[in-house]
This record gives structure tokens, sequence and C-alpha cells, in this order.
């Protein structure tokens, strides 16, 4: 077995793992998806079929190709909004793993004027605020609001340019990460920086992280990353 | 068996299900209460009992008659408000199931000027707005709030006309569908868009959905109705 | 065994039940306590030695008399704050059960100017506002903030007056009931009313029970109180 | 075994169940850690390998010297931050325990202009109200946000000062107690209160706890400390 086949058995049993920790965290419930690059081939992608994301076990998982379409079907339901994973991987080279989630605190966050901005630690790579996807802009107003076609989801890239996360208006997020670790720790803490802001926001003038801290504190959060996923395995996958 | 009769059994089946799930995911407490019209005998629905949705089993289900008169009472105590399945199901033939919730965060809006209207795609069925029944309407200033006579629950069918959800001013709401899934699905999802419109209320001018998103959106979120179903019934009644 | 001899059995396991289930609930944590007049001596009454509400059972409940003295300590520890339970079940024959909680949603409405009022049918019992216990009137600035006096219990006593409900300024509230089922019915829904208020604040001009819609429903939800009580009994002492 | 020795087993089981409880009440989750000072060598403390507070075990405990350096690190990794405890415990002689946390209704006062201020008895030790370390005033505009080095933590312990919690900016708070006990005490209680006060500053002028009030409440809750350890413990380790 070559290293990049081992590399992506080890790609696809995380996957799963990221699966159940966002479910049992909350930042996903019956909807949503995570993705995980190839590293035998990094045009492609792994993500599950059809399925909420609690339930995804290793036999639910396909591979994409970079148009976003399974290379071994076998009559399964596929998510229809794959090509958020897609064209996000294509635009980004430097991103392996992608999360789209509903993540509830965030959504007040995507339809006001109020920018999602870093106001905790936890949360510096949210620095400097994060973009926010009007599907209006690329769809018109008689939209489905969701990321349905391969332009859209290009649309979607834009948009994100070179940040981790990006809001989608009425609709919910999409986060990325060099690993899957990264992805699903930003996922996470994107939740709770949103609910601290929409609370702090009720108290006056807020101090936000400003670009040194944040990016400093992304820098050391990155390296400390097996901590919490340690702990998020355990409670998700069971002892 | 009757194809009808087939149906019927699975109706009931179903009927607990929704039940558990809806206990599980905190629509329902100690109170509240579903129904599913009779395939056989469409002007006749099921319901349980008087009891906890959690602790309801297939024995506690009774058949309604179209005047919300049980066939078959055996002494049992029965939900006080069933009049409110009995009369929407009269009024909207399109409608197979009732769900009767006091959910937390919908209560608000039925007692201040704030109309519920959809912020995010899971709950495009809310819009452009929901009804409130207004009891004092119905039955004047010495009212009981409950919906315990059927010219009460008549007027609350008028008021909820062609949507599919209408409050309840201080007591809750009443969700339907076509089917039990999509009635589930509606009053888990108008929990959640209530609960981030009253966030985002906090926050500035909300952007809402428009009607061809809410339109588009209801109908992708019909066809994809199982996804969550497996979910939530995994979750309410084991594995 | 006479019939208030078994009536004060009964009593003594709802009292423990009633203790579960206000933990299971999130009433009360760590801290608080539940009493239930003793039918054998009306004077008297039930209640725990010091000890955390999720962790009572049978053995650990005292008989107290009139003036909040322990008939048979066995060197155990009491709470501070019996004098709560004394001093309203002397002022108030109606009653026999009174539970004192932490609960948290109730305790901003105690501090602020804002009167704790019903704004949905479960909480009818809680019209037209609950009153406020500030322990400054009865013990001055230089206070301990706990009702460690008896005096200060016959203030409280006085405060509460003919309501169900109680709050004391920065500290909980009292609620009382002809039952211990009653009691724990209105304990768990002034915390939902209180939760739901505080919300529904934020939203502009709010639409109050009326007097007779709050009479009615209480008199209501007292016949139905069985329902929730068995829910709540099977999830806080298992099946 | 010395009477120290003992002491020192004691202080190493009940940090384990310090841990445990901080994460089963909300107030860590994959971060944050907990010391307890050695009775045998009172320059010295305890606590445990970089690892979530929820897996600590007493193999992880690992003894740090008063330069928070560990005298037997046996290659494990260290929590960046331990200066947070070596330098509160070098400045105040009073305390054996500290906590550093994320608790997450603090932090936003930490970011506020608005105190965070005892509103309710539980919380009597943040009388009058604590104080906020602003880590640009000791590191400048480009910091780590973190208390990676030994004069940042010094620079806390200052801002401390005799007061029993010191909020972060940006970041957590640490709270330290004469014992574990009374540390975890006020870690819940101070994340209870952070919780109530935001909800009651939305509700108008707020009645405070006056200093009287505070001290005497401190007094008394930390003679009940163990009626709710007894029952954290208990949901914490299992029965």
């Amino acid at each position: 077995m070559s290293e990049e086949a081992k590399e992506d058995a080890q790609r696809i049993e995380d996957l799963v793992i990221a699966n159940r920790i966002l479910a049992q965290q909350g930042v996903l419930d019956g909807f949503g998806h995570v993705s995980v690059r190839s590293a035998q081939n990094p045009r492609h992608y792994f993500m599950s079929q059809s399925r909420a994301p609690e339930l995804v076990s290793a036999e639910d998982i396909m591979e994409y190709d970079e148009d976003s379409q399974p290379l071994d079907l076998q009559g399964r339901r596929q998510y229809g909004e794959r090509y958020i994973h897609g064209e996000i991987l294509r635009a980004r080279p430097d991103v392996n793993a992608v999360i789209h989630s509903h993540s509830l605190s965030v959504i007040p966050f995507g339809i006001s004027r109020i920018a999602l901005r870093p106001i905790c630690h936890m949360a510096g790579f949210l620095s400097p605020s994060s973009p926010v996807f009007e599907i209006r802009e690329a769809e018109g107003e008689n939209n489905s609001m969701l990321v349905l076609k391969k332009a859209t989801g290009a649309a979607l890239a834009t948009k994100l340019g070179g940040s981790p996360v990006v809001l989608m208006r009425g609709h919910g997020n999409a986060v990325v990460g060099s690993t899957l670790q990264i992805a699903v720790f930003r996922a996470i803490y994107t939740e709770v920086n949103a609910r601290l802001q929409s609370q702090a926001l009720t108290m006056g003038e807020i101090v936000y992280l400003n670009e040194f801290e944040a990016a400093n504190v992304d820098a050391i959060n990155q390296r400390a990353i097996m901590r919490p996923w340690e702990l998020w395995k355990r409670k998700a996958m069971g002892a």
C-alpha cells in the first residue's frame, strides 16, 4: 500500500469521526456535510452519501472527481450541495477539508448587517471578519437558496477568497482547513464566537482581537489541535 | 388486508414515532399532541389517549370521528383540545397530519406584534408570515385559552387558512403537513426559526427569505425529508 | 395503619420524587429544598436533611415541628433556610407543599423593576404578578440574604400573602401548592414563563393573560396535573 | 506517610475530580486547567499534563516548582499557560487552588465596559466587581493573547490582587480559592452570575448585592461547600 493510499485510509477514518463530532457538538443536525481531499488524487475528494452526519460510517464514503461527480455511485443518494466542496477544493489548493453547516448562532450574522468578528482567542481565525455570500448575486431573486449548481459553488468559492469561513445568507456557512482537525476546530469555535458576539453586542462597545492577536493565536491553536480532538472523538465515538 | 388498512397501520406506527421525536427534540414537553388522518376513512383521524407524548405507544392510539368523538374510548382519558385536530382536518383536505405544541421560542411571537417570518432556508414554509389566533376573538375576554370547543377549533382552522402554521396567542401553535414526516419537520424548524429570528431581531435590520426562495426551498426540503427523519427516529426510538 | 399514616407515607414517597424531578428538570441544582405538610399532624412538615435534592432518598426525610425544629435529628445537618417552609405552612393553611429554588431565569425578575407576569397558559397561576421579597426590609442593609431566622421566614410569608409564588431579590423564589404535584408544576412553569417573558420583553409590547384567562387555565391545569407528573417521574426515577 | 504526604494524596485525588466536575458542569471544554498547591512543599503545585480536563486521571498529574518547571516531565506535553498558576500561587499565599477557564458567559464581560458584579447570593464572592486583565498592557499590541511567559503571569497576578476572580480580555478568566472545592464552586457560579447578569442587563436597572450581603453569603457558602461538591462529584465520576 502506497503512502498516499495509507494517508487516504486515515483521512476516510477521520472523515467519519469528523461527521460524528460535529453532530455531537451541535454544529450539524440532520443536515450539513463534510469532505476531505484525496491524497492519491488531490483533484478528488471524499464525502458521505446523502445521510445525516451522526449516522455516517465508512461504507457511506464515496470518492468524487473534480466536477463533483461520484466515481462509483451504486445507486446511492448524493448531497445536492456537493458543489460547495468541489468548487472550494478547486479554488483553494491550501485547503484539504471543507465543512458545510447550518450552525445556529452563525445564521443571524448572515442575515443582518453586523459582521462576524473574533471576540475570543479560540476564534482568531475569523479575523478581521467573515465574508457573506448572497446567493441573489449569483442566481438572482428567484434562486434555490442552496448550492445546487457548479457555477453557484464557484461563486461561493470566490466570495470565500482566502478566508477560513464564509457565511451563506439565510442558510449557513462553509468552513475550511488544511486538515480535518483544523476545519472541525474552526466550525465549533465559529459557532461559539457567534453566540458570544451576539451576547456581547447587547452590552455596548466591544474590544475585538486585533490582527496581531488573531494571527498569533491561530498559529498556536493549530499546534494544540489534538488536545480537543482527542476529547471530541472520545465523546462522539464512545470509549 | 386492504391497501388502506396497511397504510393506516403504517400511519399509526409513524404516529408513535412522531410523538417520541417531538419530545426528544424538545418541541413537546408533558403536553401537546399529534394526529394523523385515517386512510381508510379520511374523515376520521388517529390520536393518542391523554398521555405525555414521550410515553405514547401504539396501544394508546384511538380513532376519532369527524366530530372528534372517539370510536372506542374504553374509559380512557382524552386530550381536551382534540378539536384542534378534528376541525383543521375537516377544513384542510390537503392536510393529513396535525401537531399542537407549546414549542417555547415560538410563544413570544404569539404575544408580541412581531410576525414570525422565515429567516433561514429550513423554514421556507413560514413565508410570508404566520397568522396568529387570538382566542378572545372567538370566545371573548372570559375564555379558557384552550381549544375545548368545536366552534373554537373551527375558528382556529379559519385563522390557519391555507398556511402550514398558526400561532396561538399565549398558548402555542399548530403545524400541519401532508404527511407526518413533513409536519414533524415543520414543527422542529418553526421552533429553530423562532429562536434565530428573536436573536437576529436584536441585531438590526434582517433580510428575510423572499417568496421565490421560500417556495423553492420548501419544495426541496419536502423531497429530502427522510434524511432527518431517519436520524430523529434513531435518536427517539433507540437503535 | 391509620388513613393519615398511609397518607404521610405517600407524601414522603412523593417528596423524594419531587426532589428528583426538580433536579432533573433544572429547577434545583445543588441547593434548594422541598417540604410537604404532615397529614397526621398538620402543624408539622417533612423535609430532607441538608443534601443536594438530586441525591435525596426516603432515609433523608425528617419531621419538623411548627417552629421548624426537627423531632429526631440524629446528628444530621439541616437546611439553614427551613424557616421558609415552617413560616409559609403556618401562614397558609391552604398550602401543603413548599419549594424553595434558585431557578435561574426567575432571578433577573427579582433584581429588576419588571414584574413577573403570565405570558402563557401554563403559568396562569402567576396572575396578575408575583410579589418580590426584599430582605433589606426585614433585616436591614447588613443582612445574610438567606432566611436563617424565623422572623425573616414570617416576613417572607407575609410578602407571599395569598399568592402561589414569591420572588426573593438576589436569591431565588418560593412556590407553594395544595399538593406536591401542583407545587412542582408551578415551579417548573415559573421558570419557563420567566425565560419566555424575558425573551418577549426584547420584542416590544406584550399581551399578558387577563385575569379570567389566568384563573380558567389554572383550574384546568390543576386537573391535568398527573399527565406531566407521570412523565417527569419516569424521567427522574428511571423506568 | 507524613500528614503532608497524606494531604497531598488527597489533593491530587480532588484535583482529578475537580477537572472532571468542571468539564461536566460546562465550565471547561477541551481547554482550561486546574492546579492545587502542594502541602509538602507549598512553593510547588500539582497540575495535569496537557490534556482535556474531562480526560484527566491521576497518572496525568505532575509536580511543578515555583518557576512552573515540572520536576519529572517524562516527555509529556505541558499546558503552555502554566504561569497563570505558578505566578498566582506565588503572589497569593492564601490561595491553594487556581482554575483557568474559557467559561462562555463570562467572556462578554471581559470585552465590554460592563463590570461583572454579584447579582445573586451564590456569587457574593464577586463583590464589588471583578478586575479585567488586558494583555496589551503587559505585552503590547502584538501579543499572543495567552499567558505563555512568566512575566505575563506575574502581571495577571498583580491585576488579580486580592480578588477571587480576574477576567482575561478576549480569552477567559482565572478563579482562586483556599481549597479546590471553593475554587470549583466559584468557577461554576461565576459562569452562572455572568449569564444572569447579562440577561438582567436587558431589563433595566439592577439591584446588586451590597458589600455586607456579599461578604455574609460568601462566608455562609464556604461552610456549605460539601453539599454541592457531593452532587457534582457523583455526576462527574459516576456512582
